[in-house]
């Protein structure tokens, strides 16, 4: 583990810094959580994008949300077949485990797995369709996505593309026998939301209405 | 998409909150985010856990950090075979897309994913040793790390186990080919850190000392 | 040239001690920077004075704030008279080239500048007065502020004239044309600081209340 | 001034990490200089670049440097004509009020400003010619260097205009008389050097051999 380095000095001023204030300031509650264990209302799945930050939008300290991210925030059709399936685990955890009421999948603007589903599907991105491109793969999870938007206009598939890989998931996230029977029987609710990182915009998938609306 | 329910009205007032506040000071930032994309300086792969929020302890805006969290912040090994990796993807995308110059692995104690494997490696959880697990499956990439603590005292093996998640991750992000060649050419650099939510502490792994030593 | 000398020995044994160790440690980014560019998030407009290192407080690293530090850190009014004006230039360049999101000007306690400006408008230093005097001349900038204490107990008058050089620079920067048109357009806020030295202690100026208030 | 906004609140949390530890760990020597104001061994010049900190490279604290910085870190010619010269106040006050024994200017690798420099005397920028552009007018100061170099390979031009833009600060700091009357009385000594940010490079002009050479 030679390749190990150092974490950059600033980080360190900045986390001896939040020690002396943030946690001294919580301490009690830290505590709890460690002694206790975390009781979250919700999971939510979103984006690694580093423009996305759920805390943020909606003020949630530590002990709050359950949190996965990954490329797109997108989820996998249930598929038990023994391999390695990352999102599938924080989902039975979050689930099975901790029995979370609520799993909100948070889409967002700009997104950049997004527009390599585009530019994969349209047939401008060949490298993306090896089969060793991680990205590429992870985003054949949209591909029923794209069949829905690839009659737009161009310049309206990318925001469509970003709203159809929340219904994606959610459409996935029905496929796990376990969600299935939680939404079911009224002990989980599932949630889609889109969220304009520039504009400070939120919208919400309304079934009513067949489509997203501002909140 | 009949199940799919309104957001919690907490969560709406909370978004508005942001959106007059927070947002609306730091709107020019959060439009030249969205104008001219994202330049994290860091990838940082943590757990789901919701006492584990990174951007806090090191006092991180949007823009900054680019955040993968699975449950236990594991890294499975290089395995294109062209299935879904999500995991992979996010690496991929960090790295070759972005361009991140750190990657920052970050365990943490009380771990519910780490005390799951504990569990299921010393015979005390029989139901994740089943295929259909996807904990269970998933946390099988930490057997190599349970295999070096399994002689420790019990109560001593949480905690070093939670240290060898990070180290795991940390070996099989070199079995990455772009990985590898990134941190040779110092293009990337590499850190294991491990934090008590409930004391505040951080530890971080220190290559000439064979192990995890406090900030 | 021959009037150049070798850079002090410390200063040489200080700049090995940070290649082999912080350089080393950060080379991944330092090298990112360098080929993708910067972009910071933020100028800083502060003054030169040793004991103000923005930096410090706010525990930013490279890449983070472009940084203009003059005498006071003031900014003159608008002149695009084709003559050098140095400052001028750092805003264009940060502004036009950047697209940095905020503006902070930071004044400090003790500010030698601003003594100066007192001292020459109260006939204390009529050297001041010179039209040789850069220092004195520079000062001049602030004149419209020291109107608007001048009224004050002379013992409140360097800590309000400190203020008042915040506001002045503040207000210059709105005669910019494409600042203003940044701020309009929400592509760029302005934000106003004084921090006090010895104390630690840092004030930004909030509209609603006409005044600087601690942060 | 309703246009000034609030600081973001990511600044304001690390600035109280900062007070509680850093400044809490060293009050006695942040008093002390407040008290008894400062006393900077040296001066540095430098750029405004956020990938240029010249306070990390040399280790530098609080109190040690008194620093201005500009776009290329450039002084112009001694010009005492009564109108504003922001960069000529700062060397007037560090050398006449300040004392400072040594005035180092700092140049660095991939200069923006040098660049621009580049461009406009080449033609290749012809927006910078004009009268109302700020940087072009400012990097006007450069022209001499750009004499000196424009004979070199294309490829070479950037790296050694930078290394003259130290130079013509160093040459126009002589034409200051309080300068040329303290170095000649070996109370001041001026000192130029050139960073690689990307490489943790340092070079310094060598008046025996005409030329930078590494430190």
């Amino acid at each position: 583990m030679s390749h190990i380095r150092a974490l950059p000095s600033y980080l360190v001023q900045r986390f001896h810094g939040w020690k002396a204030t943030t946690y001294n300031d919580n301490k009690a509650w830290y505590r709890r959580l460690a002694a206790n264990g975390q009781h979250p209302r919700a999971m939510v799945i979103s984006c690694c994008d580093s423009r996305v930050h759920v805390t943020s939008i909606f003020g949630a300290d530590e002990g709050e949300f359950f949190i996965h991210r990954n490329i797109a925030g997108l989820v996998p059709p249930h598929n038990p077949d023994g391999e390695y399936h990352g999102t599938s685990a924080t989902i039975e955890y979050a689930v099975q485990s901790l029995g979370v009421a609520h799993i909100v999948v948070l889409g967002h603007s700009n997104c950049g797995g997004v527009k390599g589903c585009l530019d994969m599907c349209s047939g401008h991105a060949p490298e993306l369709l090896e089969k060793t491109s991680f990205v590429g793969r992870w985003m054949d999870i949209l591909r029923p996505g794209y069949q829905r938007i690839s009659g737009l206009p161009p310049e309206l598939q990318q925001p469509a593309l970003e709203r159809e890989a929340v219904l994606v998931s959610l459409e996935n996230l029905m496929t796990f026998p376990f969600i299935k029977e939680a939404v079911e029987g009224d002990r989980l609710t599932l949630h889609g939301l889109w969220t304009d990182t520039g504009e400070g915009g939120l919208e919400q998938f309304d079934p009513a209405k067949g489509g997203f609306v501002p909140v």
